[in-house]
């Protein structure tokens, strides 16, 4: 797949700056740019490396202007940062994701189906009443429970395991290791000490545009469903316990946690190893910051939570920056205190 | 499976209030009940949906005295919660779990062997010299290595793990991505920086009664044996390091996690992503609020523990309640000081 | 495999004293010997179970003068603890790890290749132009994407997941459910709130002497490699971002996490649960203690972090000391203004 500065630019809606029949096959950061490659440049930061690099090409800001000779032909752009992001798409679309059809061994159960161009991998196994739609990939070692229903064009990565009765939408992308469906963690405390199983009888919903990274788990709801509503982004290694519910386009970095039965509203964005307690309910547009630990509902959209337990970011490091001279400020007590002392004499004199 | 309420009411040792002959099929939570479903009212918080509900019937306590008329017909009992969880028991044991036989291809290594009744999916793999009980359901792409023993009424979902030499007891449930009996992190530091492994030896023992939420991790001894006691459950994506021990009926909730050689008492409460550092002993009965990190033994049983470094809950949130006023109290010793200064004159005045 | 005492003092170059005829077959903790095991005693704490040991022999420091009688055995060497784990690895060595062939069902893409000596489970699946090295043991259900490779004597435990594209060096060894090159978490926000996925089209580069815990996860990069580096050890449930690059011999324990493009430099050591966010850089040496978030690139080689968000560990200890004593320290505070109010007076009399 070698394409010409010209058809790139075509393709971009960008105009060239140099010469237009210069070939390039590949896709590098400007910083590790090589002959036969092409890269973009948006952020400033990075403008140095446009004069040094051995990119043969480099998409560039419609209003950019160099302030150094510059070797590699620029394709002028309206937003360089969206075209590259174009590009890649592309490029991905024409060398990968294109594989299809039925390899051996694999597993289907009586009353499942899928729709025409899906890919089934070795290994993989669909239990009974499954229904499938056209276009998705299950790669090797995916399992699927019974009367799972997916929709169109998703991705199962390989190892991807989803217990029965869980409604997965369209677009929907599953990295390697996911569980989705596992029982909730819910126990009944008996009076010799043991705890006795609740049975969870709920399911898992994951609308559409749902992506979910590298082992992370969803667990099925005790009665009803846990449900990840539409344009949810979940990254690796991610908690969501039982009857939770993920508002659409919330975002949620690595290694975080939603206890059970919280409400999380649209557009949140939690940042990475969070902690959220259970039955707690997530105004929309709430950002938490890494590592905090929330701990009760918030009543405001908008807010940005820190801390364990968090409170409003603002705040929080303006206490964090006073409990870094937390040693200062006792010595400043403790002088206080000692004149306070010497002063108290004078107190009873006059 | 459709029921009359009169059968339920049998069934939980209950008296019906209204028509005994409704039918009755679903299961479902009081404020989203719909006819042909049953449903139960322990709360008081959801009292009012009671009034509103569109279920069939709704399982109540013997005490209740209902405020306004109630369209649904009541099952009268001892104890709501715990009936409707009995309810679900038979409802699961019914709907579900009724599967066993041999799907192919599986794979069984020479010398091992296994009960009645037991279910073996498409794609298990069972070494050489594996011993497993009666009623066994193991899952497509589980994994069970050589010398492993598994009891009677164990539950292993799609895609666990048990590496060699592992015991398992009678009715434990292991679901998906679990881990139990991969290497200890041990690695001795070598003069030149660099680390040299420190071979694992040891095995993983489950008791009974256990269960394992998905994708956690429970690594062998360096030598002897990890030893999960009998009643203890473990939510998701738990880390339980080399040589730990949890003793009977603890509870640990997701993502957290015990360093190597720790020894954890009976019927400890262990929150969501607590760290628990290496080497220590804590006491029967302790409770580890969520967040927190463990980074000394404990001697007293009962304690709850808070922070990182975790230390008892009241202090800690005594201490955490003046950690959000730091600002203020830099602005009061500020005042202080030069209220102090301005008084110094003073002193040396009379 | 019995061995008689004076065998085993060959091997690890020690001398005898006692009967050196006595056979050993077993490995066992000093405290929990008994007849025909061998331990070893190196930490003085434990000196006391030497004298009540039922251990066949005990390995012990050339220059180590017991205080009582010794029924075991005893074989003296330069350093006892190096000594047994030189035993364990011959132990290991001899009594597992020598499987090899093939298993079927397997599968095996085309172009797709591997050296002598190698393992390859049942359910386990090569996609194509896959370059294995020799002896490499692939477990049940592995999978291996397309282009991948793989050098020699790497052991990739059952369910290990590898993309396309990554590269695997030499002895590496990756404990089950390990992720390797699934996409790093990268969207664009787009105007209507919803997020658009930005292809990762990089890879994994995994150099020499790896090791990776159970169900821990690296993404691949967005472009380029995440790299890690020579003798790098990772425990479990560690998540690796998108273009992070970790230096030579560094260590991570169970469940801390690096964002995306953050570098970390050799011989690091990063305990449990910690979290790094993206874009930074961390020197040579770095300590990070447990639970730590670390917010801000360091300059200087070879300090201890501690805390979130993390700073310098003595000082964070002195302030956490202080946090402790936060309601007293309120109290003296409210003290003094009390004092100095009742001083005020004074000020205007005289």
């Amino acid at each position: 797949m070698v394409f010409t500065i010209e058809e790139i630019a075509r393709l971009l809606n960008g105009t060239v700056e140099g010469d237009k029949q210069i070939k390039v096959d590949r896709i590098a950061k400007i910083e590790e740019g090589f002959p036969g490659s092409i890269s973009f440049l948006s952020n400033p930061k990075y403008e140095n490396y446009l004069y040094t690099t051995e990119a043969s090409a480099v998409i560039v800001n419609d209003n950019f202007e160099p302030k150094k000779p510059v070797k590699a032909a620029l394709i002028r752009v309206n937003d360089a940062y969206t075209a590259f992001t174009t590009l890649l798409e592309q490029y991905q679309r024409m060398s990968g994701m294109l594989i299809q059809g039925i390899e051996e061994p694999s597993f289907m159960g009586d009353g499942s189906k899928h729709g025409e161009g899906v890919y089934r991998g070795a290994f993989s196994y669909i239990g009974k009443k499954v229904s499938i739609g056209k276009h998705v990939k299950i790669y090797p070692q995916v399992y699927i429970g019974d009367n799972v229903s997916i929709g169109d064009h998703c991705v199962l990565f390989p190892g991807v395991k989803i217990y029965k009765n869980t409604v997965i939408g369209n677009h929907c992308t599953l990295h390697a290791g996911v569980v989705v469906g596992s029982d909730g963690f819910g126990f009944a405390p008996q009076p010799d000490g043991s705890y006795k199983k609740i049975p969870q009888l709920g399911n898992v919903i994951l609308e559409n545009h749902v992506e979910i990274g590298a082992n992370t788990v969803v667990d099925c709801a005790t009665m009803g469903s846990t449900i990840i509503r539409e344009g949810v982004k979940l990254d690796n290694l991610i908690q969501i316990a039982h009857n939770v519910e993920i508002g659409k386009n919330t975002v949620m970095a690595g290694q975080s946690g939603i206890s059970g039965s919280s409400k999380i509203g649209e557009n949140c964005i939690i940042a990475g190893q969070v902690g959220i307690a259970g039955h707690l309910h997530i105004p929309n547009k709430t950002t938490i910051l890494a590592q905090s630990g929330l701990t009760k509902s918030l009543e405001e959209e908008g807010l940005q939570l820190f801390g364990s337990p968090a409170f409003e970011r603002k705040p929080y490091i303006r206490s964090y920056t006073v409990f870094r001279r937390l040693p200062e400020l006792l010595e400043r007590i403790e002088e206080l205190e000692e004149k306070v002392l010497n002063l108290k004499p004078t107190e009873s004199n006059p």
